[in-house]
């Protein structure tokens, strides 16, 4: 029996999480959930999963969980708050495997403390790795946590990387949907609006990581976050499109052999392949039906009309700090672009911005880490004023 | 250095063997070339290698192999005849790998040989399985002899095996061109000429393996195969129709995920990769070319108009020298066809024809199996008579 701690509970991967617990009940417990905002949700979770520690980001919600919880005739287990009682539920004792689920650059330090305390990770979080990677990687292998892809891309790559050697890897091909945009002409771009942005061609996900899929920024955060995970240069590292989204990526050997993982879009695969890797147990995620399955198609990115990509790469390249910054400035561009304080086509342009703007530092500590996030976010609202 | 003995050196998968050695001048030696009766060819490969002996099975070429060698200025090396000289090249102390590429039942003895001795064998000869196959396992288990496909979809099967365990497999799915016939209404079937048949739309193979792609017997004969070589029944194996033959076998595993593995169709691949095995090494094949890449289809197979299919799925439940029976009635009757003496659509009634005549036997030695691919051999010529 392997006991949880669930970061990011009340969303889209916490809720998938708890569904692949309920599915499996002899081989995992919930020792705690965690959640930012979502009370209500959470005294739910509370009530059907038993946690023995619930933690609460906003301290002032904790009264609410309460109520919510005596409504629903459960008593409370114990509530701990803000980023120290992330850091108890991450790093205890009683804890085997973190599922580090919630959103944005807030995730790092809950997936920090975990992989600090040396435990199993199933990092959904991709911030974490994208902004946090090298100190991630670093500390991983002094504890020996071991930190496995809930990504589909990135669960993908893990699957097709256990058909070889590692040396043996020519490249990993990350998939993309192309997002809602894939057709429509650049010209349009300053044009669209957030909710043709919002339209994901076959996933049901945030509304951030829905307009990074329409930049395709999503695309190039994952080629940051593959970088780290599994320790391979960006030039080794390709996307290719692929709109149907059956393909969820692939790894090219130096034999020419290219391993591919294919599946439904369903979430509770790569996330069940985390919880029980390297175990794969019966799931209750329908197969894929061959019979509708659609014609394939693979085509290159278009990298013009989407300069996102290359400031993904570009902000590799630099190092340090950059990607932190990349990742914040998006945070911020995404953000006004959805409260229509600018275009679609200005969001790669106030990313770059703060590229160019920003002192370069090393991403060797949280602190400096975290500090480059903010100054980003200042300096992407500056910009945005 | 491995040395290999290369058993039908002069056929197709014989000569792309040479040129994967080529390539990989540091890791093999050829100690021995055996080959029917292409002795002009099997001279020229003496010259280029330098084999230490040579097998050729019809005694009466020896003198013309002889002759072609002083003709290149080559003092021919040892050679050996017949059954025997098989059976001593494939069980030389001096050999480490038996790329058995025989063509047709004939591959049987070479390849049983091989396991007998303990040997690695690159199998490309995949009639040896499907008549012989529970006698190989069963061998090689005794004898530690490790069998790596050539196949490439067995190649790509094995690939793909390696992402999970043996008890985690949901089900093998092949994937088939369909061959030439896959839009071709059935009742045009008796009509269609050898011509339009050997006109296979992806794969340069040899005359009977792209009639049976025509028929799609050669995927019933894959099942067959598979069957042995991964030790899994067969309701977990599955066809599925791929025109683009990108895909070259699919694994899905119990949690849903489907790895799969893509090439260009180059069988340079599936042999180096079984040469090598378990390690991957750098490839003289053109890497898949994603601007080129069509799009991928996936349709389940027509079991009605290729019926095929079902015969072999029903010789394996039979079980013992039914697949032996299958297989060499279907020769005679691809034989047949391609001299015009029987319409296309005949084939699959001669093989069910011999399957239901046939007095079932155990297919424990050597002897009963190859006993009962006569007695196929003589009732199908007796049944187009």
């Amino acid at each position: 029996m392997k006991r949880l701690a669930l970061v990011g509970s009340t969303g889209s991967i916490g809720q998938n999480t708890l569904r692949v617990v309920e599915h499996l009940p002899e081989r995992f417990s919930v020792f705690a959930l965690a959640a930012n905002s979502g009370v209500e949700r959470l005294a739910e979770q509370t009530a059907a999963c038993r946690p023995k520690v619930v933690a609460i980001t906003d301290k002032e919600r904790v009264d609410d969980f309460c109520r919510h919880c005596r409504d629903l005739k459960v008593s409370p287990p114990e509530v701990v708050t803000g980023d120290e009682g992330l850091r108890q539920i991450t790093s205890a004792a009683e804890v085997d495997i973190v599922v580090s689920a919630a959103v944005g650059a807030a995730g790092l330090r809950p997936t920090y403390s975990a992989v600090a305390a040396g435990k199993t990770v199933a990092l959904a979080n991709k911030e974490s790795m994208v902004i946090g990677g090298e100190l991630l990687r670093t500390t991983a292998k002094k504890t020996g946590a071991q930190i496995i892809p809930v990504d589909s891309e990135h669960s993908a790559v893990d699957q097709c990387l256990r058909s070889g050697q590692r040396g043996e890897v020519r490249r990993l091909i990350l998939t993309a949907s192309g997002g809602p945009f894939r057709e429509t002409p650049a010209e349009q771009f300053p044009h669209v609006t957030p909710e043709q942005a919002l339209k994901h061609p076959t996933w049901q996900m945030g509304k951030r990581i829905t307009i990074d899929s329409a930049t395709l920024m999503n695309k190039g955060l994952e080629v940051i976050e593959a970088r780290w995970l599994f320790d391979i240069p960006p030039e080794k590292i390709d996307i290719i499109v692929h709109p149907q989204s059956v393909v969820h990526s692939m790894v090219e050997f130096v034999d020419g052999s290219v391993v591919a993982q294919l599946g439904t879009a369903d979430m509770r695969t790569p996330i069940q392949y985390a919880l029980t890797y390297p175990e794969r147990l019966e799931s209750s995620v329908a197969a894929l039906d061959w019979t509708t399955v659609p014609r394939l198609d693979f085509v290159p990115p278009d990298r013009q009309k989407f300069p996102c990509i290359g400031l993904a790469y570009q902000s590799i390249k630099m190092g340090g700090t950059a990607p932190a910054v990349l990742n914040a400035a998006d945070e911020i561009a995404v953000g006004a672009f959805l409260e229509r304080k600018i275009p679609f086509s200005d969001i790669p342009k106030v990313i770059g911005g703060a590229l160019e703007a920003h002192k370069l530092q090393a991403a060797e500590g949280l602190e400096s880490i975290l500090e480059a996030d903010s100054w980003a976010r200042r300096h992407a609202r500056q910009m945005l004023d």
